[in-house]
């Protein structure tokens, strides 16, 4: 390691899902974490560990979170930004660097991640928009689908809607959930609507924004009443939640952190 | 070939470029015309040859474009796009099927052509609008580029915006090009303009549509003053235009044919 005291790099990032098996390193498999760190290794000549904000599923994309590292490579934390796109493919870049103190930790720091889940209603299929909407065909009754959201939002323990072995605090907080729906975008060629669902909170179980997703997509098609949400979410069984959306309409949208005090580059 | 008298069917399709190398069949390559034409050998049993409108350039998208087949085989009209649907690729897809005239052409009956192209003006990259956008970061002047637009607008002999070895009529007329200016799309995480340059007319020159763009941004670069669009059309001269833009920002937007006898099927 070349000289100079370590210093703190967040990097604020950018990736395609479709293109990682995921955020979290895993052997033999391309992910965003291990992607990270091989060309921060080409750069500085040994392995230098990149923790990240979330660790997002496969085929999860994410439009603005973030990662640290630390290192005393005498590069200006401005220029890591340009210096690891040089190494990293087009689906995954970093939207620009800065130094950050040293108990900054982009996970645990952060207080609030924000997803966004596309879900387009169409008869028609959108080869253009498939990495990005999940696909929709069956009539849905978007007011039983409000009055669900209205019984979602707020402070609930979600344990009926992670993964069954997920870990953690089972009580939290959702302090946004809404659902807004648009026309579809222009790339798409025919009639539908564009579904928004906004989820922002401090933190999330597993897969909890896709299980959230997918049973409102459930009381949609009748299969749920809105009026049920409350007994589901007091069983405390994932059994009694609809299914986990797929992947890939789910992007996270923003993570925040508090502001502190800032070092070198743009203010986040 | 199964019984009845021959029908031809128009395909309404979408593809993703960036999946094909271009609509051309060639041998080796994966392209539309030849992923289309498997299909409907795995269906029919046998060869069909597959006609589309236009053939995009590798990495050209398409949002809606048409394609013409003939066939004997008993398959209802509008079946077709369910039926060619369940073997063709994500990134290919039909959005509906009719039965046309025997003597509809899906190229020369068609009587216009819509190319929408999208550069994103943004110091910051972009990986979730990477497929569907060119990104540029220079200062543009948009103002000669508007001035430019104009001189080109029109009918004109476009010699000098085609590949060199382009055949057909030199003479061609631009009914639409126009350059919006506006937010980039929510996806992109950072500061910018979304640039869209809409195209139309009956048809174009070989690569004309890219280098239409690439030029006008060179306008806006100040390599050339938009005054010298005139000599340049004159010059007929491909060494006196700008440079062709990348084709990963080019979407064949629309296919449009007259009004004729609707036999099945949806209008268009």
């Amino acid at each position: 390691m070349s000289g100079g005291s370590p210093r703190k790099i967040l990097l604020w990032l950018s990736y395609r899902g479709d293109g990682f098996h995921g955020f979290a390193k895993q052997p033999g498999q391309t992910t965003v974490q291990g992607t990270l760190e091989a060309a921060l290794a080409d750069v500085v000549g040994e392995a230098v560990p990149v923790v990240g904000a979330s660790r997002t599923d496969a085929g999860v994309h994410a439009r603005r979170t973030a990662a640290h590292f630390v290192t005393a490579q005498p590069i200006a934390p401005q220029r890591w930004a340009a210096v690891l796109n040089a190494q990293l493919p087009p689906q995954l870049r970093i939207l620009s660097s800065q130094q950050v103190p040293l108990d900054f930790h982009a996970r645990y720091t952060a207080i609030g991640k924000e997803y966004r889940y596309f879900v387009l209603h169409s008869r028609a299929p959108s080869p253009l928009l498939v990495p990005y909407v999940y696909r929709v065909h069956r009539t849905l009754d978007l007011v039983a689908m409000q009055q669900a959201v209205q019984a979602l939002r707020g402070t609930h323990d979600f344990t009926s809607f992670a993964k069954a072995e997920a870990g953690g605090r089972r009580v939290r907080t959702l302090r946004r959930l809404e659902l807004y729906v648009g026309d579809p975008p222009a790339l798409h060629a025919s009639d539908g609507q564009l579904l928004t669902f906004v989820v922002e909170g401090p933190g999330f179980l597993y897969n909890m924004v896709r299980i959230l997703v997918g049973t409102l997509l459930a009381v949609g098609n009748h299969q749920f009443d809105p009026e049920a949400i409350p007994s589901m979410l007091k069983a405390r069984d994932r059994q009694q939640a609809g299914p986990t959306a797929p992947s890939q309409g789910l992007v996270l949208w923003e993570v925040r952190y508090p502001t502190i005090p800032l070092l070198f580059g743009r203010s986040w």
